[in-house]
This record gives structure tokens, sequence and C-alpha cells, in this order.
């Protein structure tokens, strides 16, 4: 048996993977078969992680397997979607054991956080690449997209701060160090992102729109003001920035890494405003903006006027 | 707009696009919809090609886009699932527009026939490799699996010959030259496997076991046998070989191809001998051998006497 079967049942015995619920079979055979409840429909996504370019090479596998899930199970989130399972490509240059291992350990950390199974997957030889692909089932219609904005609603931020990861990249990196008390949140916020799947089910039926934030708020925002056809006018003072990334990266650094730092995860939706009160109770949620008629996405000071963007997206190391 | 974002658009307008039927909804939101038909599971697969390991590089796109749908959808296949749509994770070095357009060409022709259309995917910069989740829809309870066998039951395999991609290896590589005669139909078969789903979709309430073969028939043969608890007895006289791998390979090579190359993406299964002769009406199955009690997959030739086996598994170059 080769190294590369053994990591094949190695997976196949770590406790994320198994059957129950709706994996009516899991590892092992040719497919995976998954069983959608009656009105309900199944939801699918798929991301890739290149060593090097999503993730810094060599990183913690631990870590690298808590933050390739999440940044997946995030799209659910996205939809609204309650998590079923996941499929794991894996291409390793040469299988470690030990590797292995705190990878699993890492993914089965974050596939227990959202209730997830490893369903199957493939292991390959060649440059360090993780491609994920997450299942999750959403009542018939009830999906949230990014078509739906209306103006009129408010646009929202799911709890916590922005640009905590795009300001932890110098720390990823070994670029910059800091002190642990300001390290340690912001790393935490790029190694271990919080899907928040709890807070997409609850705006069912209640957000006219949503995305995850992963390409960068202005540019995420770009993206579902296109697609419901409207524009989005955000308030820069509204923008929620932690106070260790403004310790770390001082206040206007802040603000870029909040409004164009990609690997945010948070959702960003729109929601009629007779909507919030009962929402605002039940979850940290920061009103950053509104629905306007018109086309793209513009930022305002206190005052209301308009002010120049930093350049948007994500910047790949 | 940046090259890979003009590479994502490009693929949600290729005609392998588009919803309706079972895709609720398709490329471009955070998540696909799939919509299950009522008493039905979805069958799912995952499968990566690595450039230098799966196959050339260089290599013609449209080509690589061909084999790799087909190899994938062989999985459906091997469940008598019925396709639905794929996802595409594309990791490329640099954005070639003539490249890629070809690569959807290929992609798109193998699509077409096999009735599935691109749902979703990633495309991100790296070493160039391609990961392809398939999905299909399979009545509950009748997905084909490699458990089931039974002794007695018949060793079957779906129709055409073995050996002839792994033959075809010395001429993909170019490594050999071959005349156009010989050379077309081995490198038909490398590059443009034909995933056998309507044979699959009949297999459905026959056939007591399946599975694709993609590591080499011998060793297929094990995995089968090892999910079923059984032996598996096969008959080397009765092994299918073509006239043009026999001409190319000579007689020891080209068994040596259909015991032990890879990529050959048939369907091996185990039939009860009633069931046989139906099938045998509509669809070319060639008998290999029987299903035995006991353990393991051994080779017996014309006079029942056992030979010895040749190296199992396939050689990734």
């Amino acid at each position: 048996m080769g190294e590369f079967e053994l990591i094949r049942r190695y997976f196949a015995t770590v406790s994320c993977a198994g059957t129950g619920g709706e994996v009516a079979l899991g590892i092992g055979d040719d497919c995976a078969l998954l069983a959608v409840p009656p009105g309900e429909q199944l939801a699918v996504s798929t991301d890739t992680l290149v060593a090097g370019v999503h993730f810094p090479d060599p990183c913690d596998p631990m870590l690298l397997g808590q933050r390739a899930l999440a940044v997946s199970a995030s799209d659910l989130a996205a939809m609204g979607a309650t998590p079923i399972g996941f499929t794991l490509a894996l291409t390793l240059p040469r299988a470690e054991p030990d590797w292995i291992e705190a990878l699993a350990r890492g993914l089965d950390a974050m596939a227990g956080r959202c209730g997830m199974r490893l369903i199957g997957g493939d292991t390959t030889r060649g440059p360090l690449t993780l491609t994920l692909t997450v299942f999750g089932r959403v009542p018939a219609g009830q999906a949230l997209t990014r078509r739906g904005a209306r103006p009129g609603d408010l646009l929202c931020v799911g709890g916590g701060s922005l640009g905590d990861a795009a300001g932890a990249l110098p720390l990823v990196l070994g670029e910059r160090e800091a002190p642990a008390e300001l390290a340690e949140p912001l790393l935490a916020q790029y190694w271990r992102p919080c899907p928040q799947l709890a807070l997409g089910q609850a705006l069912r039926g209640r957000a006219s729109a949503a995305l995850d934030i992963s390409d960068g708020l202005l540019a995420d925002c770009g993206h579902l003001a296109a697609a419901s056809g409207v524009a989005l006018r955000i308030e820069q003072a509204r923008v929620p920035c932690s106070p260790a990334l403004r310790a770390f990266a001082g206040e206007a650094g802040a603000l870029v890494c909040a409004l164009s730092g990609g690997d945010d995860y948070r959702l960003a939706f729109t929601l009629p405003p007779a909507e919030l009160e009962a929402l605002q109770a039940r979850w940290p949620i920061a009103v950053i903006g509104q629905v306007e008629p018109g086309a793209g996405v513009y930022l305002v000071d206190a005052a209301g006027v308009r002010v120049e963007m930093p350049e948007r997206g994500f910047t790949h190391f």
C-alpha cells in the first residue's frame, strides 16, 4: 500500500468522516450519496487554496485545515444554508504522516464546529493545493442570493470587525512582529475565521440579498450592487474596525484593511428597515449604509460628503 | 477587471453553463443550488488532475477538458447515476485566453455528451491543476456500490477493450511513434474516454456491485473484492484487448496494459447469471470471471490453472 493510499485510509477514519443524517454513503466508493430532505435544495460551493498564494508555505497544517474549511463554509453561510459535508481534493508534494494528521485535526475541529462531515475526495501528488467543495441544505426558494436588494434597504455587516485578517498579513508572512495581545486577535481572524452560519440561517426570509466578504468589503458590495441592480452607499465612520487593528495598522491603515482587505468571511447583507430591530436583539449587526437607486458603491464621511475610495479588492501574496 | 475575473465571466457564458432541470441556481453567487427530485439521492465525486502527473504539460487544452470531465463522469456511471452538473476548480500559472477557450470547448463537448452543466467553481493562480466535482442523481437505495458481490455472480466489464489508454502513454509522452491507424484509436481512449453512463443506469437493480476501472483492472477488482468480502477469479484469456493495442504493445505488453494499466474508465461489475442474457442483448458486455468465496483477486489461464499476476496498479508519469 502506497503512502497516498494510507492517507486515504487515514482520512476515512478521522472523526469528521461517517454517515448518518443527509450522508447516505460516505468515503470509500466511486461517489458519496447525499439525501436532501424533501422541500429542500442542495447548496454547493468550491474553493481552492494554493500554497504561497492563498496561504504561506510552510505553515501550521492544523491552522491551514481550520482555515480551509472555514473559508468554504462561509459560502454556505452566505446562502443561509445548513452545512452537511465537504469533499477534500488534496494535492501534496510528498506524504508526511505528521503533517497530514495535523491537517486532518484542523479540518476536524472546524467540521465539528460547523456540523459537517468529510464525505469524499481525492489525494494526488503535486504542488500543495487544497480544493474543498462544501454542501449544505436550504428550504427550496429561501436561499439568500446576491439579487434582491431594494432601494431603502439597510446595508449591514454581521457581528464583529472587518479588516483584521488583512491586517494580520504582515504577521502571517513574518514581515512584522507585534506584542501577543495585538498579534493574537488579528492572527485568529486570519487562521480561524468564523463562518456566520447561524446568522445566515436567521436571515432567510428577512434579508433581501447577502454574500460573504472574501474579496474585501468594497469589492464584494460591488458584486451585490451589480447583481441586484442598485447602488450602495457606505458610511465610512460606521465600518467596524477592531481596537487591535487600529493599534497595529493605525487609523488610516485599519480603514483600508476594513474596506479593501480580503479574507473577512463575514456576511454583508441588505435588510428592509422593519427587520432590523428583531434581528439586532439576537445578533450583533452593524448597519454601515443604505441601498439606493443607481449603480456601484460609494463612500461618504460623517457629514454625508463623498470621499475617495481606497483601491478595491484583495491582495494575494 | 483582472484576467482571472475575465475567465470567470467567460466560463459563466459557455454553453455548458445555465440553469434548468435540477440546477436551480448556477454560476455567479456564493453557492450553486441543486434541486434533487423527490425519492432520489445526489451522487458526488471529486477528482484532481495535476499537470505532469495526470496529464502531460503542455498538452492540447481541448483534449484536456474532454478528458477531465470524462474521468469524473465515469464515477457517476459507476454508481448508476444520471449526471446533473459539475464544478471546476481551475488553477493556472497565467491567464491565456486562447488556452482557456480551448479548455472550455473540451469541457463543453463532454458536458453535452454527458448531459451536464457547469454550475460553479473557482479560478486561482498557481501550478496547473484541475479539480472537478461532479453531481448526479440516482433513485434512493438503488445506487451501485462496491459492496454486494456474491459467490456465483459473474464478473463483467462494460463494452470495449481494456488497456488502450495505458498502452497509449508512450504516444502521449512522445516517447514512441506509430502509424496513425494504430496511434489514433489508442490516443482516443487516453484523451477521450467514454464514461459508460447509460450502461451504469441499466445496471441498477441488476448488478450486485460495480466500480469504474481507473487504477487498473486488477487493482480495482481488488477494491471490489475487499468491499464485498469475496474473491474474484479472472480468466486471463477473456480479458478484452484491442487489435490496435496488441499490434502496438505486443501480446504480452497488451495483457499487462489491460490488467494493470490505469485510465480505462470502463465499468467492472458483478452480475447474477440470470441477468446476463437480457443485458447482453442491449449492451456489449464481456464476462471475464466469477465471484467466489474467499478474498482477493486471482488470474487463471485457459485451462483454469492459476498464473502469476503482473504488478498491480497504475503508473503515473
